[in-house]
């Protein structure tokens, strides 16, 4: 069999992706249900029914591109990632999977290859956190780790809630029909850019991904005593988002004294409310993220942002709330998928180096219902979540067919 | 003179005025130019036309309306205050000073008072820095302390102008004309609730105000670097947020160890970019209020706090812009007007206290332009700029009668 990807194809369709956005190029924010996400579902719908596939889209929106395998009854090997994408993003991160999945796809049709178990392509839905405060909604509800119920009244800034929103972006049915049987997919692999600098510095075209880190995030909303910024003397106040300003450094100091580098803890959401310059804030939420390959590492941190919170809210006189909206335990790759992986790297004698994923992916979860892996490509400077997120056509390309190489010898099991 | 202030109609227009909000009752929220504000503008406009005033608009929305004096070509005296109002306000800041001074000339009518000077009632545009991040917008350009092309530029968090938001609002011609000439009032005397908690403590219900408050506010863009959450170790971060956080903390530091309790700072506005659980902020703008009553104190806080933001800057590895927005001078009351107060809460058998406002107020720029002073009138625990900012009608309506009797006085000489 001969492989070829069509890499400048990729690139181009890289790019028009990219260009589905709410702000213009080269910035991509593309957060779920909105307009633009919509968009670019249906630019991926239109790509996949070009190549032949067939479509079934869930309740909750993912969406799922089929090429019948030679056996069709048996277990289809999946691949696939997500195309959402956080405020001020860039191109490539969940795009190059899904894209880069259809173009493996395309790469052995061309080569005249019939897959034995069928391929699937999956767009998994709301893979970023923006919109409802969780990552992972579509992987999450196939691999049954969120209940149903729960994730149809998740409510974004604006009291939408999940039912609504997907309502409004045309998926309908019950959200606990997404849900997938154990076993029905034999394999899942997933093309991702690193989002880390290791690969670019050591010069290494894939990084074979042997576990993915653990996220947790805390939502914690401050009530004070607001007042005129004027009138009120300085002992008097309960200031919110002085209390923020301690808890947020509070988490930077935790992360980094855990006793690993490889714990890390964000801040990257404060609302301050009522929000004007010359009125003390009463009421302040701030969205916690913490992280880390080793479990046991990352709750013992949690614990410590939990006690300094109580700490802030007792010296500053204000309540604060603290809600744990995810702690999700950190997965082992399949060794037999990342064996295959290895494998296609060597046939093709493309350098590999196996990795731990410090970002997570829809593939945390994916692992729980099916034997999973990833494979990652390089990204300029280790940069993901900013515009200026870049990953070379070739390198692109390269991952692309390791991905199809990987999905063949899968299939033939 | 029989002066007899109609306490009840003057409570239900306060009430009144305060359900034009764009948000439900007890929230007033009606920030300059929204339709919230041009409603209750209408409202005000119109018991004024009632009243048998003749109302004139300036070119910014100052509104004038004016009881003509039995010689109409003497510089009339001047009272009035702001009915905008931050978001998540009360119903008395401002209101209680229009409201109350078109019941002061209503009662001069019914007790069959004619002035000797017109008097005249100004409703000024903006005291608020809500919108345009700047206060006394009106007044400011009323003193000639604006220049009109600056004020013309300022923009809103949407990026409108003043220019845009005027005209959409209904009012035309060139700001340059708002400047009234100095010597145009005989005198300026404004009615507020105190928005400090002394009357109310010493259970006095006339406070004349002989100095006000000096404010400065600064705007402080931080330029960090954002990234994934996940990716990115806590030693390689230049994170926007947590720079703000520390530079929050030092305006309160700096603010409590002036020397003096009459020092108070402020971070009443925080913006964080992008904004999503899982991103390292990148850029967070921050707002500061510094206020003393004495203005080198002031200015000392002031340049502690920039030298504590570009220490922040420089261990945090970002990128700071500091912007002045205003540091006004404080004003000191016109003797003679004060006199005239005092001697009005003396007539009517009510005991005052000399005090200084901690807040600004248009004042504080009628002040540049005309002889002035301030009565204020207690409310509820001090609180101000919140939705239980409470006011008794008996405190209005005592205030009132001072502020009535005051005009009929200044109307005299």
């Amino acid at each position: 069999m001969k492989l070829a990807i069509d890499q400048q194809r990729l690139a181009a369709e890289l790019d028009a992706l990219g260009a589905i956005s709410e702000e213009p190029a080269p910035v991509v924010t593309r957060v779920v249900f909105t307009e633009a996400d919509v968009r670019g579902r249906e630019f991926v719908k239109c790509l996949c029914r070009e190549a032949g596939l067939t479509i079934r889209e869930d309740p909750v929106g993912n969406t799922f591109a089929r090429w019948a395998g030679v056996d069709p009854s048996l277990a289809p090997v999946g691949t696939g990632s997500h195309i959402d994408a956080i405020p001020n993003a860039g191109r490539f991160d969940g795009t190059v999977g899904v894209l880069g999945g259809l173009e493996a796809i395309r790469a052995l049709m061309r080569a005249g290859y019939r897959p034995h178990r069928s391929i699937e392509l999956i767009i998994f839905t709301s893979e970023e956190p923006t919109r409802f405060g969780i990552g992972c909604l579509g992987s999450r509800l196939l691999s049954g780790l969120l209940d149903p119920a729960v994730a149809a009244q998740l409510k974004d800034r604006d009291r939408v809630s999940l039912d609504q929103a997907r309502s409004a972006a045309g998926f309908a049915g019950p959200l606990s029909s997404v849900r997938l049987p154990p076993e029905c997919y034999f394999a899942f692999v997933e093309l991702h850019i690193e989002q880390g600098p290791i690969l670019e510095q050591r010069n290494i075209p894939i990084g074979v991904v042997t576990a993915i880190a653990a996220p947790a995030s805390l939502n914690i909303t401050i009530e004070g005593e607001g007042g005129h910024a004027g009138a009120v003397l300085m002992p008097d106040r309960h200031d919110a988002f002085l209390a923020a300003a301690e808890i947020a450094l509070a988490v930077e100091w935790n992360a980094r004294c855990s006793g690993s580098p490889d714990t890390v803890g964000t801040v990257g959401v404060c609302d301050v409310f009522p929000g004007a310059v010359n009125s003390i804030p009463s009421r302040v939420r701030i969205a916690i993220d913490v992280r880390d390959i080793d479990e046991a590492r990352r709750d013992s941190v949690l614990r410590k942002i939990e006690q300094a919170t109580g700490d802030v809210a007792r010296h500053r006189g204000v309540r604060v709330n603290l809600e744990l909206v995810n702690a999700d335990p950190p997965a082992q790759c399949t060794p037999r998928v990342v064996d295959t992986i290895v494998q296609a790297c060597e046939t093709h004698r493309l350098p590999y180096e196996r990795m731990i994923s410090r970002a997570y992916h829809d593939s945390l979860f994916m692992s729980r219902i099916a034997p999973a892996a990833m494979l990652f490509i390089p990204c300029r400077n280790g940069v993901s979540h900013r515009p200026d997120e870049y990953a070379s056509p070739e390198g692109i390309a390269q991952g692309t067919l390791v991905l199809a190489e990987t999905l063949a010898r899968l299939s033939e099991n």
